[in-house]
């Protein structure tokens, strides 16, 4: 059978490494690689080249952009005193297209993470004390997520920065907007409580 | 954002394309690509092309090969006076799967759908009509899709093609193996009674 291959093989593998998806769906994938008009294929394998190609991260936040630095770091309108720390660009964009947030942003590609080797150094925090310092930071924003590694990444950078010029916060966490009490989870709801602000 | 830039937008488009991925997905995937090691998304653009490259389809029975004919159409085991006719490549990958046929495949790419324009001469059935005459074919098994398309091309072969010589069948439409009557929709379910065999 064609699955079986090399070349289709090494198709499926290499679908396989995206998010989400299993091998079944992969070789889905591949069979519609293979049956849909050649453009399709080459577009695909051009887009995926083209934008490795083009895009890079910021030297200044380390988040994806085709321009360095990037739109936000080179926006004056943007306050730069206020860094907002996430682990991924995606983090970043979700913000950002919530539209409230308007200081720079500070990409880490990771979380630290001891068991896996993943250190200060390997997170390239220096980077981020040193715009601490020459921005005159007044708020580094823990974005974060709310995971074991986010948590303790926070409170990390909270222990390194946190002093009388330069407050580090962290964002909420609770209750989804619009979503019901009888969702969360109790993690969820227990933060919830904590959190709670006086109406 | 860098989603909003030409070659990531490219990316998405092209991504958006694969079968069940919508917008949403395609941009997660877009962002793992970006992220990832340099030489994984070397990998998935190098492997669309391969695989395009390297496979072809059958000259005798369509179905997507890396050897042309393909390694059933050449095996001089599978019985040739079968012909089990599917819809695409991965009817015919199910149905080896099972490892109970062994006659051989036509693949007719497509079903006859006359609304948009595919007609008997768009699925290149004097393909399948020849290799009947040449390899004195008995019977050909319609397993095109139980969908209103998939049925009337399987009406449609069973009046061009049945005769004295040549039977055509179509496979079974009933209850799937380990599932519940109370799963099955109504459809599958009078498809069930009216096929019923003697135990």
């Amino acid at each position: 059978m064609v699955l079986d291959t090399p070349a289709v093989q090494r198709l499926v593998e290499a679908l396989r490494r995206l998010p989400g998806i299993g091998k079944r769906t992969a070789e889905r994938l591949a069979l519609h690689v293979l049956t849909a008009p050649a453009d399709e294929a080459a577009l695909l394998s051009e887009a995926v080249q083209e934008a490795r190609e083009k895009i890079t991260t910021c030297s200044v936040c380390q988040n994806l952009t085709d321009l360095d630095p990037c739109a936000i770091c080179s926006d004056e309108q943007r306050d730069a005193s206020i860094i907002c720390v996430v682990e991924r660009p995606a983090g970043a964009m979700a913000i950002e297209k919530g539209g409230a947030f308007k200081g720079r942003y500070h990409v880490l590609h990771g979380t630290l993470n001891p068991l896996e080797g993943v250190g200060p150094s390997e997170l390239q925090l220096d980077r981020l004390y040193k715009r601490i310092q020459d921005d005159e930071v007044r708020e580094v924003i823990a974005a974060t997520n709310a995971t074991a590694e986010g948590e303790a990444t926070a409170m990390y950078l909270s222990r390194q920065i946190d002093g009388e010029r330069v407050k580090v916060s962290r964002i909420a966490h609770g209750v989804p907007m619009g979503g019901g009490l009888e969702f969360a989870d109790d993690a969820t709801l227990t933060h919830a409580l904590q959190g709670r602000t006086s109406i």
